[in-house]
Formats: C-alpha cells, sequence, structure tokens
C-alpha cells in the first residue's frame, strides 16, 4: 500500500515533509540559468529540470517525497511538460516518492483518463503503459464521487494515492469552503466526510488509507479539527513557509504518535539561495530543507496532540 | 470581446452547438485507425488527431466552435499533448473557436501559471508565447476567487474567456453542489452568484461576460433557474446526446432571444458511424450534428422561454 510507503519513508528519513518542485525561471540563480538559452521554452524547461535535479541531489536524503506543480510545466507546453517527466523519473530514481498536484477532477470517463494520465496506466494496442507515472496526485472534489472513483480505482488497481482538496491553504479558500451549511457543517467538512467514506476500502497497515486529503498548513485550528474528524486520512499540508505556517502550526494535524501527516513547502526551499545570498541554490535549499525539518519535529516533540 | 465573438459565430452558423473532441482510440474506426501504428502513445495520438481534422473539416461550416477535453490527450502524454495542439490550430485555421476543456484551478500564482498555459501566454526571455492557445478554458471554482482572478486578468489582458464550473452534468453533481446552505442557498448557487460578480468587469455589447458557466444540459430545472439567476452569464451546456440531455432540455437555460448557451455533445458525434453503421464518421458526424441543431433549434422555436 503506498500509504505505508510513505509513512515509511517519512519515518526513514525522520521527516515529514515533501519538498515542492514549484519551479519557475525567476526560481534559478542567473548564473545556472544562463547555461541555457531560455528565449524559448525548451531552453527554459532544460534549465528547470537541471535546477530541479540538482535540488533532487542536495534533499534526497533529506525528504522523503517531492511534489511537483504541473501548472509550472504546463505552461512551457511540450517542452515543460518534458521538464515534468524528467524530474518525477529522476526524483523516482533518487528513491524520492513524488506527488504530482494536478488538482483534477471531472465526470467519471473523463476523470478515468486523467488518472490514467497521472497514476495509473494509458490501454494500448501494445499493451497498457504509464504515463506521468506519479506515485500520489492530488484531486478536486467539486464534481462528486462519480469524478473520483476513476481514481480510486486506480489507487487499488496500481498501488497508488491520491490527496483530495478538502480545506486549500489559499485566503479565498473560505469563499466556498467555509460556506455553512443548513446541516451545521461547513463546505470543507461534508467534503472531509466523503474523504474518509472513499478511503474505506484503501487503509494500510498503519491504519491510514491511499486516499488522503489536501489541507492548508496555514489553517491551524481548522487543520486539527479535520485531524479529529478523518482519523483515517493522510493529510498533504501545504503552504507552509512563503505561505506563512510554521512548525506550530501544523502540530495538531498529526496523530499522537506524530504521523498523519507530510508538510509541504515549495517557494521557502527553492528561494532559499535569495535569502542567503549565495548562488549556491542546492545547499541554501538543503540548509533550508534541514532548519524545516527541524521546526516541525519540534512543534511535534513540544505539542503532542491530545485524543 | 471574446464573448461577443462567440455569440456572432453562434448567429452565422445559426447554431447554439459546441462540437466535443474528447476522442478516445475506440471512437475511431478500425479502417481508418489501422493507418497508423497504435501499438505506442505516438501512433495512438498520430490517429486521433487525424480523426479531429478530418471531423473539423465536416463541421467548420456547421458548427461555431469545438471544445477540446485535455484528459484525452493527456493520457497519451506528450503525443497526445501534441495532438492536441494540433487539433486546436486545426480548428482555428478552419475558422472555429475553441474551448480547452481542462477545469484548471489551483492557488493564485498556480492558477496564473495554468492560465499562461491555456489562454495566457508564458513570459520568456525572448518574450511572451501563447503555449496551447485556447479562446475559452474551463475553470474549478472550488479554491475562491484568489484562484480565479488570474484566469480573469487574461481574458482581460488578451481577449480571451474561461467558462467556470458551476453545476455540472454528471450524476453524484448533487453529492457537493446540490448540499443545502444555511442561508437558503444551494452550493452551486452560491458559487453562481460568485461568476456573476466575477465577470462584471468582462461585459461584452450583448450584455454577456467572458466569465462563463458551466451548467449541465442535463438538469433543465436547475438550468432554467440558473439562467434567471445569472443575466449576464453565458453558459455551456454539457451532456447533450449520450449523456442523455436534448433540445427540450435546454430550452430554458436560453434567453428570451434564443441566446446566452452553448449545448456541447462529444460522444454522439463522435460515435455517430457506429449507429449508422459506416466507417464514414466525418459524414456522420454531420448528419448527427444537423441533426442536433434542428432538435435545439427547434425546442427554441418552441418553447421560448417568459421572463
Amino acid at each position: 500500500m503506498i500509504i505505508d510507503r510513505l509513512i515509511e519513508a517519512i519515518g526513514a528519513a525522520d521527516n515529514p515533509a515533501a519538498a515542492g518542485l514549484d519551479t519557475r525561471l525567476e526560481h534559478i540563480p542567473p548564473s545556472f540559468r544562463g547555461q541555457w538559452d531560455a528565449a524559448g521554452p525548451a531552453g527554459a524547461a532544460a534549465a528547470i529540470a537541471a535546477f530541479n535535479r540538482a535540488l533532487v541531489d542536495a534533499l534526497a536524503d533529506i525528504v522523503p517525497c517531492v511534489k511537483i506543480q504541473a501548472a509550472c510545466y504546463e505552461m512551457y507546453g511540450i517542452d515543460g511538460l518534458r521538464a515534468f517527466l524528467d524530474t518525477a523519473a529522476y526524483a523516482r530514481q533518487r528513491g524520492l516518492l513524488v506527488i504530482a498536484d494536478v488538482k483534477r477532477g471531472d465526470i467519471g470517463s473523463t476523470s478515468a483518463a486523467y488518472s490514467s494520465a497521472w497514476i495509473g496506466r494509458c490501454p494500448l494496442e501494445g499493451g497498457e503503459r504509464p504515463v506521468f507515472d506519479a506515485d500520489f496526485m492530488t484531486v478536486n472534489p467539486y464534481l462528486g464521487s462519480d469524478g473520483v472513483k476513476p481514481f480510486l480505482e486506480d489507487c487499488r488497481r496500481y498501488g497508488r494515492g491520491i490527496f483530495v482538496l478538502v480545506k486549500t491553504s489559499n485566503p479565498s479558500s473560505s469563499e466556498l469552503q467555509d460556506l455553512r451549511l443548513s446541516d451545521g457543517r461547513a463546505v470543507y467538512e461534508a467534503v472531509a466526510d466523503r474523504v474518509e467514506e472513499w478511503g474505506e476500502g484503501l487503509r494500510g497497515g498503519y491504519g491510514y488509507s491511499a486516499a488522503g486529503a489536501v489541507v492548508g498548513a496555514t489553517h491551524p485550528g481548522e487543520g486539527a479539527a479535520l485531524r479529529r474528524r478523518m482519523p483515517h486520512t493522510f493529510f498533504l499540508l501545504p503552504g507552509y513557509g512563503a505561505q506563512g505556517a510554521r512548525g506550530a502550526d501544523v502540530a495538531g494535524m498529526f496523530d499522537a504518535s506524530g504521523s498523519g501527516g507530510l508538510v509541504n513547502a515549495s517557494r521557502s526551499l527553492l528561494t532559499a539561495w535569495k535569502a542567503r545570498r549565495t548562488d549556491d541554490f542546492a545547499a541554501a535549499a538543503r540548509d533550508e530543507a534541514i532548519l524545516m525539518r527541524e521546526d516541525i519535529l519540534g512543534a511535534l516533540r513540544g505539542a503532542r496532540p491530545i485524543h
């Protein structure tokens, strides 16, 4: 079960954190970027892929996982998606788990195609083939169960996982997600209850299912309440660092044993070289990832939530 | 304003319908598909692109617009996205408007990257460039305003449009979208009210804005009520044909002058050759598109909604 592999990888690294590769040209020091002709998409994508490989090398013994933001690659078209493939394959080769942050979701037959692309396999006359081949992908729940089930089927069939958006990290997540229902729940709580159900047939040896939830690290109160509400749901917790969350904010989103969550930071790692006034982006990201680990582990030790 | 162009193109074709190119290998007659080696993704994608070109040729004087479902291309990876690009460029070359049905949506900075990919331009050192270059894209509203604003900005900047998911065509759209809020509205009505607001600065000469809504053609009652609720919002109405909706179901989703909506059919056009027991898929799709037009126009004439 992929969720068990994730939990064990977090244990081996002693670090419940993912490095977010939301890489953009402006995240790359000019001295490094200058090796490619970034006038066109091919050069830009090649620079991004090389930057990512160097980051993966610098972080492979610190983090268990990378989260790759598809939008940052899609914006360079075919060349960008090639860089996505290169980054994902290289991270897996270096022993890291890969989350494709794609936030896909559609009617059933269409979600099945998205699932084939990102976690499943594409049926072809020569047999089925993996495509972008991630371990996990993120999923948008707005279309309801029939838009989510194809992903759950591929989780079962190919040993993969999903993280469904429940309460996102951005400021206006409140607009729709926090609306109060007539039964007293917020919209995101209703989604949370569905996600617990969707994961029922996908639980692994540690009690967590392969159908996880995205919960913004930026919402400490809501996140801690969701931890109690969703005892079998593993959390992907984006929003650490540049979006403002710290270890103390996420401590309540972990369970009593310090498991159940994976915190993601992207910009604070990618741009650590800027704050440190160095061009050695890989060493700077490594230093930042180590600080992040200390911060999160310290908060987990200090504020072990009581159930 | 792109929405005015769409309305005028609908008028010129006398057909408020889009052809949905959700093309899959099984939609292509074996006699045609056999020209390519579909054992791998390159051959499969090439067969799909050639099929789409033939369909576009057969439909270019019947429909004003194609809707291309990104998932069906993403599932073939790089080769599939090349087929998307080819199909979109060919449709535009034949004078058709292009809707990229991608249902993207993320936090603000990430939505900006998706927007660059699909309707905006990608900033590069050699200047900004269009990428997938659609006229319209579909957008998922779950993340709220800051996840939608980057798309609205590109609508303004590059003269493009979006359709935001409000009430989708699939059976389990009710699970989340129909939940009742404490203020009496359904969740999808709360989203509908936001979409009207988002479109305020983007209204064209016919009173409709470039921020449209996706409303399932399969929900006649809800769709007609949304037509009254969203007087400045143009509707993309998927679900005609294979998903069960007919002209009579969508008539109430148009305004008193018979404008305000674009009905989409995908499978019923793509597989019309099967029902007609012919391999001439292009002629079969053309016949089906003509029947669809008659059905919709007939329903609009017969059941002009009264406001």
